[in-house]
């Protein structure tokens, strides 16, 4: 028996929905981010992810932070975990912040608890050996200070990932390796992603977390300790209705920083699961283009298409026939009122163009 | 004063409106063809090709020949024009049949009448210039027999259009030199093309033909004497539903050819005018781009478009913003139903696809 079965008592999940998604604009508006949309199958992204925990986490400790604006989408997807487990931010302030609310909300409930950090975003085509990979690290982390984190064994030297380089130390928990973690690395160039493919000593840096409440709370405070000190007011709070008043007024103050670089990358005691499971953070329209299947001439179709000499393209268009000639590996996204065009090769530079469009306060397309 | 001036009695106008414009899809659809679009200014084609031959042809003068299927848009878009004016073909039989209907149409009423046969869906940027060469065209037409017809000086070496070799009899009409056509040529090659202009001997065939009616009645009974004999009826029937009755029976049999195959190419007394007003054909999505205004960066905008390393391109949506990243050269038509894409050296390639979709039966879109 894992000390992490379904039935275990002490393992949370804090979904982190606060994501705006700008790279999948035109569909992903701000009042409909990414985590909000079925951009891959029938649900939403976060109804997926809740659906993906859920043999091993029940409903009531799975937790969830997002932006206030959403508040009235999260509550009707999401109907079936308890009202009191969504925190919902004022402002975004990176997940540092997030993290820490989180974990601050979980001691008064659950001071022993191990809380599995998860994107709302993410997809992973075996989800049952995600699941196992999960239960492995919360078994990892419950340990006293231990930081544990999924790395991806790499498929591909990926350019659009951070990648963690592995340590010597190895521990064997439940039959598997885990690793101390040497450092993180940021998102690399083509080189660099093939040497680190080559050298096998290199992850892919999932974005998943997996700590004791109280250890994380001790690193926040030790690395991090202004965030810990303007936070710490809401964890003694006794009422809903007061702790949501400290949280919008320390909120819009506090200072935005990733838990990765706010704390990850400095913490000593920090272990990585290596994992196998088919993930994607479906960071782009590209990635959306990889994970849906494609016909004969390569392309990805969601909507009615007809095309003379037209390859791996991701055509979304569900609402009106799109004909194409001579074109290939382009991006044709149409919604009601926007529609957007371009190369695979230039997706990434759809976050650009969302900003020139907020320079020129074009808000009834953002 | 020439013989044809704003007054004359003697110039008709016969508008061949009976095209598909299958170029023009998604915009152009069976119901309403490139002539009845507003696809360059506010009017539609036909109502800029009537407005632009007012000033010298009064509407009682001005005869429409169009398929049976557009009858109540255009009697709704020409409704200045004498509703017995309007010839409705019950199919499409090329424009050696509907030349022909018109002429023996045109013999009851004005027997010594100079018929000026105009494509409905051509654009001409002087249009008083072209009005002073159909009138000089008219004026070499009253000779018995000539077949006239206006050539357009070449502005660089086209392959979308066919040529005129002129030959070395001229006449001297109204200060302009008109001279004998050698022969009709085909579209060229691109090489072909350039030594064409370079030769200096050829022009552009416009497909505006100017002639007696019984000078052209006379060709046709020569060159095509099926034609002529099957049409015959309608030339002697008094009453309007008799004739009806005629064309609707006969029309179905005709032979579909053209009357630059049936008879300019075939014909002795040729002549040709040649012009320079800023003529095109409007004949592909190109074609269109190069008669619109362009930004800065190149790119024809009807809509609203934002873009990042876009230009060249051709951009047509009234309704949704367009977000373009990295493109050059592509043709953007969005309509209520359908959205085209595709480089701009592939316009003439619709046809294809539009083929395509007929072969599909996908009617709901043709």
């Amino acid at each position: 028996m894992t000390p992490f079965a379904s039935s275990s008592p002490q393992l949370y999940a804090v979904i982190m929905a606060g994501g705006q998604g700008t790279r999948f604009w035109p569909r992903s508006r701000r009042r409909r981010p990414k985590q909000l949309l079925n951009i891959l199958g029938a649900q939403t992204m976060i109804e997926q992810t809740v659906a993906r925990i859920s043999p091993l986490i029940p409903p009531e400790r799975i937790v969830v932070v997002a932006g206030e604006a959403h508040r009235d989408q999260l509550l009707a997807a999401l109907s079936h975990l308890p009202v009191e487990n969504f925190l919902f931010e004022p402002v975004g302030r990176n997940t540092a912040a997030c993290v820490t609310w989180a974990a601050l909300w979980l001691r008064r409930r659950a001071p022993e608890a191990v809380m599995a950090v998860l994107p709302a975003d993410h997809v992973m085509r075996d989800e049952a050996e995600f699941r196992q990979i999960l239960a492995t690290a919360a078994a990892v982390a419950q340990t006293a200070n231990r930081l544990v984190t999924i790395g991806i064994q790499p498929t591909h030297p990926e350019t659009g990932y951070g990648y963690i380089r592995v340590g010597a130390d190895r521990l064997q928990v439940e039959g598997r390796d885990v690793f101390r973690v040497e450092r993180f690395v940021e998102k690399p160039s083509r080189d660099k992603a093939e040497q680190f493919v080559a050298e096998r000593r290199y992850l892919w840096n999932s974005g998943m977390f997996i700590w004791r409440v109280d250890s994380i709370l001790h690193e926040i405070q030790r690395y991090l300790p202004q965030l810990a000190s303007e936070l710490q007011p809401v964890g003694t709070a006794q009422a809903a209705d007061q702790q949501a008043a400290i949280i919008a007024d320390v909120y819009p103050r506090l200072e935005a920083t990733s838990i990765d670089v706010g704390v990850m990358e400095r913490a000593q005691d920090v272990w990585v699961v290596p994992g196998s499971f088919g993930w994607s953070d479906v960071g782009s329209w590209r990635a959306i283009s990889e994970l849906l299947p494609a016909d004969s001439q390569g392309n990805v179709v969601v909507g009615a298409h007809r095309g003379l000499e037209t390859s791996d393209c991701l055509i979304y268009s569900p609402n009106k026939l799109v004909a194409t000639i001579g074109l290939a590996n382009l991006v044709v996204i149409e919604t009601d009122d926007v529609l957007l065009i371009c190369p695979k090769t230039r997706d990434q530079d759809v976050r650009k163009l969302v900003e020139l469009l907020e320079r020129e306060g074009r808000e009834e397309v953002l």
